[in-house]
């Protein structure tokens, strides 16, 4: 089968249209016809290859909703007409003890989407079974793709962390992901408060569901809720003062990153010890916890709020991106 | 009733006789008959005023076992003659959140046995009941001192990061602290590996039941076991490598300090995100779990490796500790 796809083939290169042959199907593996396609920023961390590990012809997409097509004769749980997501992750081990403990996501042979492979910037795309994720019943697939990466980034550490309806939590960042943790928290029934730099964003965010929102570059405001927080999730890729976040967390409070801070993180001993508070981070969730996530999205109305490109206009999308516009996520119709 | 103590009357003073009257008692409180006293690095810290919060004269002192020889009249749960010991508080206001919840160790207005008051290193003590553990049936007084700040302070992190008999688990410095830890974690059931950084001390450590020793100056030893700790404690006060100890952790694994490092941690994102691995720290522990600590140790003959001084050489065993030739932990026989 050919793939139309579109692929850059240097770093910071335009997006140009890219055949492929798939070959022959493997025994687990099933084609996905895309519908829809998120853009992530990792995308474009990739595209211009910030983490050294672009291969050229690289075809972008990781947040993908679509439609069986084809499948192997090993595979498990799915069936040609299914529709199902596929996010970060396309194939892992199934026999390490990370996945026979349930945590694929933890997998140390792991393959990524879109790394040393094709993603989801295309008509079709390939996958292991167990990362093809059946959608629920009623999901609205053009949101949808968004939640396979942004979204099951912030819902693993809301589990991690044991986060509790009682919890009073704390968002940095309310951007593509922290708009979705905000969304997850507020429906979990938690006091939250949306740490923003951007004063324009404020009605929004508070129409999001933010019950406070708090101006992150003004040290007197941090101060003005020290020792009160019990979870505070990190969505951001900046260095931030993260001592100062530290106090805002009650005691046994604790502080969860999912951006990749450029910066080894100075942690005081002290505050960790004299709180009993702690410092985390995590990738993606497990594809157990992304069918519990979709089920509570499906529940209770959660999605992203999506700006749609056609495919055939990502690069205008990528600019979209790079130039910080997105509000909130950007979705490709394939 | 007037206390004959040792108390120093500047930093890094030597420790003289120093008589107090102790006042009437108030109804809430017990008067202790000091019989043994463990000496914490605290001790030091706090007679060199490191933490610049010391009060002279000072009257170090925080491991107390003894006997309650007077009551107040609003005293619960203890009687004179009741054998009891006390450790880093000596008071908690009772009513916080925190001490409602049962985590008076966090309340944030408890008083600190050796801070702005008159510590153990003396004939009597006074205390708040709550704060006066009980002494289960058949603990040695003579060894049970140092379980009261060393002892708790190591074994709370073990419960908050709900350490499992199946575990593998690592504990950095084997000293005062970290020898009771190795005790604890072995009793646990857990594979424990043992990281010091002095080769003479091997043998008794693996006597001590370390199922093996990592020479932690050595990056290649701590390479050679990446990735399979799901628990490491630090007991020591200094800046350590500590991304290389993230490394040495399990998916999930967690680092706790309860050792003051000077420098703020530099944790590096990308470690934690990549393994869900968190870093945490803790101050001593609640004094139910106090209660629980003593009745496994009683359980399992669990006590620290002391030497003994006589309360009048308390300055011979000051230089002792001071010189890092405490092996393990020293006690004042009063």
């Amino acid at each position: 089968m050919k793939v139309q796809a579109y692929a850059a083939s240097e770093a910071n290169g335009k997006l140009e249209k890219f055949n492929y042959e798939l070959g022959k199907i493997g025994s687990e593996h099933v084609d996905i016809k895309v519908h829809y396609c998120g853009v992530c920023h990792s995308d474009l961390s990739m595209l211009n290859n910030e983490w050294g590990m672009t291969q050229f012809p690289f075809v972008p997409g990781h947040e993908v909703v679509g439609e069986i097509v084809s499948i192997g004769e090993e595979v498990k749980n799915l069936k040609v007409g299914d529709k199902v997501g596929l996010g970060w992750f396309s194939e892992s081990c199934m026999h390490c003890n990370q996945c026979m403990g349930g945590n694929h996501n933890l997998c140390p042979t792991a393959e990524q989407t879109i790394v040393g492979r094709y993603g989801g910037f295309a008509d079709y795309v390939r996958c292991h079974w167990s990362w093809a994720t059946p959608l629920p019943e009623g999901i609205d697939m053009a949101k949808a793709g968004p939640l396979f990466c942004g979204g099951i980034t912030v819902f693993n550490p809301i589990i991690l962390s044991g986060v509790k309806p009682t919890d009073k939590v704390g968002v940095i960042g309310i951007g593509g992901l922290g708009h979705i943790a905000l969304k997850f928290l507020k429906h979990w029934g938690c006091e939250v408060i949306a740490f923003s730099s951007n004063p324009a964003k404020k009605k929004q965010i508070l129409d999001m569901g933010a019950d406070k929102v708090i101006n992150s570059r003004d040290p007197q405001e941090l101060e003005s809720i020290a020792g009160t927080l019990d979870f505070i999730l990190n969505t951001t890729n900046v260095n931030l003062d993260w001592n100062a976040y530290l106090i805002t967390l009650a005691p046994k409070g604790k502080l969860h990153s999912v951006g990749v801070v450029p910066d080894p993180m100075p942690i005081p001993a002290f505050t960790l010890i004299s709180g009993e508070k702690s410092v985390g981070g995590s990738p993606l969730g497990s594809p157990a916890l992304t069918r519990t996530m979709l089920e509570f999205c499906v529940r209770h109305d959660i999605y992203p709020i999506v700006e749609e490109f056609a495919l055939e206009n990502v690069n205008e999308a990528m600019q979209h991106l790079e130039e910080g516009k997105a509000r909130f996520r950007i979705v490709l119709k394939v």
